[in-house]
């Protein structure tokens, strides 16, 4: 139960809150909530098997990065929609079948952001546009190998691990 | 290539930041960037193949959720010892086997962590000791059963989906 929310930052995409909270036991806490609108990110396969990942410069994890095409939800968006619109942005494509592989919590101790996996197939190309301040490259990866990457660490961040092996768990590998 | 940085937020655990950064392809962003300390994971396996999953209460998260033993890196704290520290206090339980299962990303956009992965075996008990609103219950189930709500979607913690699973590939299962 929250006691009192008091926002100390506004930034671009996230709020910044020390929030009191009465726990399940009557234990009041006082926390760090970072709250974020949300996401979405796609496992987008091709008839062969392969998987769209995006090699991605993210001033926050200290530079080039494996991702799958994601982006935040705009207000009000349904992550299904954030969806369909980051596959076209980032990766130049279009997905005529779309299944849900759950949501994956990033950091449930300070972040209130919860990243909602697709499978896409289906896939067709489609006219890409990247946002201002993004920097990435397209790469499309047989489905098996990007698995054994986030199983090894090679691909180390989060949501893009367990859309992975969702997805190859889904389709039966 | 950090341009100017400015903290807007020092919070118990994250600090905030709205910071201007050169891209490698020489355009500057202005960023939201939350700072965190960085945080350790524990796959801890029995001999009868059981993992220890705590059901936590988790403010941020809108309430209980299923996850590794885990905390964050002191000041100056090495993630093993973080690690180490944290199945104690949280589960009553020391391991003599310690391996590395890589880092996961919590959230490249604005988000600094990286939550280290480990694998800890040859366990036996040890006197718990829980930190003050720190609300959970310490759970044994076997590690396939936990594998499958990690790929099912009934597990939706990042860190611990993608530990369980580089565990059980790990483990040659």
């Amino acid at each position: 139960m929250l006691i009192s929310s008091e926002t100390k930052f506004r930034g671009r995409v996230v709020t910044g809150n020390i929030e009191v909270v009465q726990l399940p036991n009557g234990q009041r806490v006082t926390l760090d909530v970072i709250h974020h609108p949300g996401g979405a990110a796609v496992v987008a396969i091709d008839t062969g098997r392969h998987v769209c990942l995006v090699r991605q410069y993210r001033h926050a994890a200290g530079g080039w990065i494996w991702e799958l095409p994601a982006g935040k939800l705009e207000p009000d968006e349904p992550p299904i929609e954030t969806a369909q619109r980051e596959i076209t942005e980032e990766a130049g494509i279009r997905a005529a079948l779309w299944e849900s592989l759950g949501g994956v919590i990033s950091s449930p101790g300070v972040f209130t952001e919860i990243v909602h996996l697709y499978l896409a197939t289906g896939l067709e190309s489609a006219p890409p546009q990247l946002e201002p301040g993004e920097l990435l490259e397209v790469h499309w990866v047989p489905l098996e190998e990007a698995c054994r990457r986030a199983l090894s660490g090679e691909i180390s961040d989060g949501k893009t691990c367990v859309g992975l092996l969702r997805a190859a768990n889904h389709l039966g590998m």
